[in-house]
């Protein structure tokens, strides 16, 4: 099971609510994806480089809780439903067993050079066995 | 009606796709809500004077193209579904006619002190008014 | 006489201590830059697309009076010091008559392909003569 | 000695020149700030409690090298001239062996109720103590 990703709320991240601002979660979101595909696949450098983007075309978050200024959070990543032009990513951001937030990002394979929705089945059969797996084995979606 | 606000691409906001980073559209949505507040009832402080807060609750974005550096945008707020318990929000963003992004924000209304939920048409019957005769008009819900 | 850059303090960009937070106003000198470059001479764009960049080297700020959420700030940007390998610009926040700020960027201008430094006298004399006239004429070195 | 801050850089905070973008420097300074007072001294939220804030007013980076996207980079922390008044701090960013930027921020002494500037050194004799002899024993001044 992957590790979630440490957070530690930054003093720039807070506002005068005294709160961690709502926008950084959508940042933490991504630095747990980051790790995500770091560590299950194979890092978004390495995705470019095969010539596939996969940019996020929507987000979305539910804050149950505020965080705080120096509070540590975990923010797992999950894949969710997949198909050969997109893939769900969904997210819980949690403080020791508190639930903060839970969100979740969308995400289409499109080629680098066209900026064109690609088929990931068809394009890039050994990503999309991998992301496949992945999403079976989570039950995220 | 009321006019949209007005937002220019910062560097800053830019990623290393040369795109404008997905979370800063969260900052401009309430750019976007703080001009709403200004402009048809009253601004974010004189709420926190009445004792009441709007914490936001949830937040999404969908992206349908990408907004670049130094561009001009349009973001239009709009009121959508209103209850004593919760305010909805839309938003447009827009490059002259081209469709850059649509959002939602749910706000709950909260007591400043207690940071309870508070009835908005009890609590606060002015603001409650106002705030229907808005929705009403927006037709956005 | 140039006109300032105009600044609405945003939400996100508070702090927990009531402030706008210390980072942003490098992102507000940035947006004076560009309003500098944009009226003064060409966008950052076109200077790129002459093949030259101009990477931020340095950085300074003094902070004054803490700016709040929703103030209207103005910055100005000035030219200062001028050498074939690099400009000065100078900028001072203010909200009404009052000084919130002021600071300083340090930009050596730079080959795109190599990113190599280059002399910008030699390698693209029209601009140079333009910054010159304007570090000239702004006395702010 | 006390440890570096580790910093993985977030796509978020990467522009479309394909560096972190320099206003990021001052949040990972901070970062590293939390850290110092944490590690060796009291964390933020306990100076606030004794009623003393330490205030940011002035700071400035030099940029030696970009960092670019989910590199991991170190900060270090380390106090400088101490006064009754103020404290400076320097900061390096290294990536492994490359010194990537240098900082500094300069830090009032302030009374948190009146906002006053405050002398530390008869204020809170312990603070006062503890920093110069951090100060002492960090040589960076």
């Amino acid at each position: 099971m992957k590790q979630p990703t440490l957070i530690r709320v930054r003093y720039a991240e807070t506002d005068q609510m005294g709160f961690a601002h709502h926008a950084n979660y959508l940042v933490w979101f991504e630095a747990a994806r980051t790790e995500f595909f770091r560590e299950t696949a194979r890092s978004y450098a390495e995705f470019e480089a095969d010539g596939v983007m996969i940019p996020l075309v929507a987000a979305e978050c539910r804050y149950f809780q505020p965080a705080h200024y120096d509070e540590q959070l975990a923010v797992d990543c999950l894949p969710g439903e997949l198909s050969p032009a997109r893939l769900d990513l969904f997210y819980r951001v949690t403080r020791e067993d508190t639930l903060i937030a839970e969100g979740r990002t969308v995400h289409a394979f499109v080629d680098v050079a066209s900026r064109r929705p690609v088929n990931l089945r068809k394009r890039a059969p050994h990503l999309w066995e991998l992301l496949a797996r992945l999403a079976a084995a989570s039950g995220a979606s």
